[in-house]
């Protein structure tokens, strides 16, 4: 029995004996080697390897977001976790540069020997897209193949089980919503209370109204321009139109076109606009993290359809997927966090922004500078 | 008067003076200074000191692929400066990354004042497309604007002039077109010969029959799969018929699906093949560089197509193009040498090839092993 | 005269005129033209404008920090334009690998035409490594050379006026003595009151205390092994008592050996230790971000030494350096945040941390929380 | 049985039974579960496959070499997997971001139960080491600690053996040996014949002398300069008189100053100056990839130093390794390809090189252009 005193050895620490013992190449099997598989193999493991830690720190931040009460320290270990999967993602995209040094002609050596083994069949890539939020109807079809046969009964339990529980992106949804400044009552003696969607809607409406007056009195631009520009106004102001009305959005969300709820959406958008405010500080930077890893898988997605067109061209794939087309859906189908990225559409300027009330200004800030 | 002798001083010699004094922040001067600005216009004028190098580089090798007679040395000299030049795709790429540190929130500072200004006015890039080859007729356009709006007469001129010239496409397609060895008699004394395509087609034919032979007679896996294995032989079957029909090909060029000649196409097949053969190591190198550079290219326009969803969200572009989705669709449609990508698909095993007589493979040697 | 609405050209918002016309090949001069030359200004130049942007984002931070009370939004805009420059950094050592393809034979065609030239005369780099804190009596010294004679007299007085001025770490070393937590009287009605330093000691010694105890009692390991991990508790020992000795402290301020006052590492430390406090997360992350910056500037100058190395050996540089030697010592001897880095040898596990009583921990926390 | 046509899925062609159930955290087993300890698993063993790729590429290349004749395909393949081993050390480099996302303090926590495990105990980066050349006594010595104790006994008659054979760069010294071109009789009918060493040494001496001449005569520069670049050209003299002397090479050799041999060396600046000679091009390329993998694992260790200071500061590291100063030593002293590097410094411009008769000129030339 060993004890926290007791020695150990890194190759035992390590079960390099497990790890360095796993790389049997098909091609030495059928007296053929093929010197490239070994590379295929372990490049193939070192990604499986990278899946297990990403899946430990999203279920770890899952975990987190799963509680009723959210404390700042726990965001703060939130955007640690996510900040450390999205360093292990630009490794994986990176080093695929790696895999493309096997050529065409020598993956022809043992390409035959993998039928029909396909990445398509990792479990655990398969766990974190769940993990993270994409469903099942939004998955793009491959091959016409029902999911159920690639996966094992055993594994579509757990995948099933997955799909019920609660997302990365179900939880982002929720913690948003529950968020309280949207709608805020400054102190229990005074009835004043700030309610962010109203000001919002008026600062809009105030910062469009006097860039319109602006251009009609510029001399510095021809009647010409002056009408795109006031055309690019009248643009955003039917777009903010929509974008603040609720049953356009509930609209949008029963259309698949939005999955954030309207209050979600709203809360993203104050904190993103006052992040600036200590308390809005983290939260700010975790929205930033969701939108860095989705970028990130995107990179991935595209990188890796180029990767297969590269080394089997058009042909079809192992494990009978037309690779590269499929990949390319998926890079642009399988985003997640994609209405955040759409914030950023909804921003106007700092110096537009409604003021807050400084008891508002004094409650987000720390007690030590009260 | 200066002389070789005659000493320099750093500053003077990169002319400092010019390049450190052209950041004037827009921002700056309608007295409402944002800090960001400066890095929008550096990172901006980087990237055109790049594409700066990019053009000095990609002439250079036009230039000795156009000439009849391309020499071992020049080519390496062309694999060396397109080396390069991926070197520096790759930067570009990477450096997204510095631009993304501008938040939404902050762009929205000075985004004003840059209006219309717009990457897409960038004429070194227009240029490095039509350079490598990328024709009018296959943009994907750009708010139904006119092309000609865009650029000054006289840069229109410079580009019409370019776009009638041979691109690196162009010269490719000519040199793969020129190379010898498709239809090789060996000797003046013999009159053996080596026709590539005839020998290729019986080998294809013989790997096929051997293959659906090997798969009808295994114990080892079951009819289903069997049929699936053989459905996929006569898949391959059809494809490899069509690709050698000249009459065919030639039909996809018209349609616009294939952009490299018939010959041109058998010749990079030939060199993908037998790039062992001394002779053959630099063309290989040489077109393995090409696709190295159309991927970089295709991962900017992804990258690229991110950066500007992820800071100006879905808003219409400085410069009123609809950002984000043009640059995706140019991702998608702008790839250059994708019938070398394709290529992979028109291989077989090596054990496959057809075995090249002695007196070619000499031919292929250094005289210093003769 | 221009307004805020009239329009903007790309080209002429880059001053694309002087920025793509200050590129005058020497070798062009002297009728030997040298293709590789428009690279080595190129990427000189692009150096140049990332080094303005440093300047730029760095005086930033330095103002901010200059102030007498730094509110935590200011830390929060310090760490963003930090990690900008971490950021630029890393693409300053990637861009490395693209100077690199210049080959030793190439840069011989034009290495004459360029002495004295050398990169030990940018002007800007000498400025940011003053801004950061680099002190002339820590300099490596060059060719024996006073560095005076390196730049214009005008530059010299500029230089000497930055060295007055306070550099970001005496900036650093204020903020983190004017830090209010290491001694902490609660409340005015109590005279309770938290004393870090005195705490931590104790925390320490009942730490190593412990340790030894179990280490003793063990019988998962042999005597040998027992000593060892004793002898390296007794070291530990002697340490952490050296390092709370403030004598010893400022014994080796004196001997040059470390660079922050004893008070500043006190909150240095207890920053590190206690950065899960809501107050305590932005400084803890500027102080990271110090460190990477501080460990991207010694790649940098590693990297910086290889490059030299492959491309002249060990040829005296252009300007009379002795390049790779030179640039190898500086990577060794021009840290600045070194002691930033020490920090972690004085840690102890969070288990083994004094606990903060709960009105300190209130008062650490958001007002919205209490 | 398994058979070429049986099928094989994914997870069992990768065993990932194995590879996803080797990481038991120590933190867990003493029922502190750490969270950050499932990274440091991990990513050990990710380093560990890649060596495992690293050896089984780098073998390959020994073997290729150990032939008395490589053949230029040979050289290909050669080239080929050390572009790969290359492409992996990059990637080796880059992921130390990824574990310096564990914190000091969060190391703390698993830290105590890793002890005496360290990175020194690897197996396999021992050999990778000697596989590459580095000798025993060029070894950075570890705690004074004896080699022997590290390895078990079993492992450590195979690092024996491993430094009794011939590593890739004793192979490349004897393959540079035999490379014939240094004395080359022209043609069996004519007596005529190219010295290099003879040739080289008149052009070096003409450069010298024109280049002198030229800066006596200058008009364009003062005196003081003159005589600074008269010094300079004098130092070049007296440099390259040492460096043609074999006796004060093999004196070097003797003191371990230098490691290649003075043929070998004059072989290898003949492929540099002459890398453009068809035959000459693929062992242009292998040195320089030499070159590469050994600037990329001088980096790797100047990261590995600074991941270390950062983590655990100067404590001394699991093991009993004081961590940071001996991995800044290895960097500084395990270099084993240097004096690759150092050819550089033997160079002259092209424009100066002796010119090869034509007669050899064609023997470096394929036969089809004769």
């Amino acid at each position: 029995m060993e004890n926290e005193y007791s020695s150990i050895h890194y190759d035992k620490y390590l079960q390099l004996n497990k790890i360095l013992d796993a790389q049997k190449l098909r091609s030495n099997e059928f007296d053929k080697p093929a010197h490239d598989e070994m590379l295929f193999i372990i490049i193939h493991q070192v990604y499986e390897l990278w899946f297990k830690e990403i899946i430990h720190d999203l279920n770890s931040v899952i975990k987190l977001f799963g509680k009723e009460k959210v404390q700042d320290r726990q965001i703060s270990d939130a955007i640690s976790r996510l900040d450390r999967i999205s360093k292990i993602q630009k490794i994986l995209v990176d080093q695929i540069e790696i895999i493309e040094t096997i050529t065409p002609l020598d993956f022809l050596d043992f390409r035959n020997y993998l039928l029909p083994a396909s990445g398509f069949q990792s479990f655990q890539f398969r766990q974190i897209e769940i993990l993270f939020g994409l469903k099942n109807e939004n998955r793009v079809s491959y091959n016409q193949c029902a999911y159920s046969g690639v996966f094992s009964k055993k594994e579509q339990v757990i995948l099933n089980k997955l799909e019920e529980g609660d997302s990365m992106f179900d939880l982002l949804d929720k913690w948003l919503e529950r968020i309280p400044f949207l709608n805020f009552s400054i102190s229990n003696q005074s009835n004043q209370s700030f309610n962010f969607i109203k000001e919002y809607k008026k600062a809009v409406g105030n910062m469009l109204k006097l860039e319109a007056l602006a251009i009609s009195k510029t001399h510095f631009i021809n009647d010409h321009e002056k009408n795109i520009r006031l055309k690019m106004l009248d643009d955003s102001r039917v777009y903010f139109k929509s974008i603040f009305d609720k049953n356009n959005h509930n609209e949008k969300l029963k259309k698949g076109e939005l999955k954030l709820s309207y209050k979600a959406t709203m809360s993203a958008l104050l904190i993103n606009l006052y992040r600036d405010e200590p308390i809005l500080r983290q939260p700010y930077l975790f929205l930033q993290k969701l939108i860095d890893i989705d970028d990130l898988l995107t990179s991935w997605r595209n990188r890796h359809s180029q990767m297969v067109l590269r080394i089997i061209g058009k042909k079809i794939g192992t494990g009978g997927s037309s690779g590269f087309d499929y990949l390319k859906k998926t890079a642009d189908n399988h985003r997640i966090f994609y209405d955040l990225h759409n914030i950023s559409t909804l921003m106007i300027p700092r110096s537009e922004l409604p003021i807050l009330p400084v008891e508002l200004k004094n409650k987000l800030n720390f007690s030590f500078n009260q």
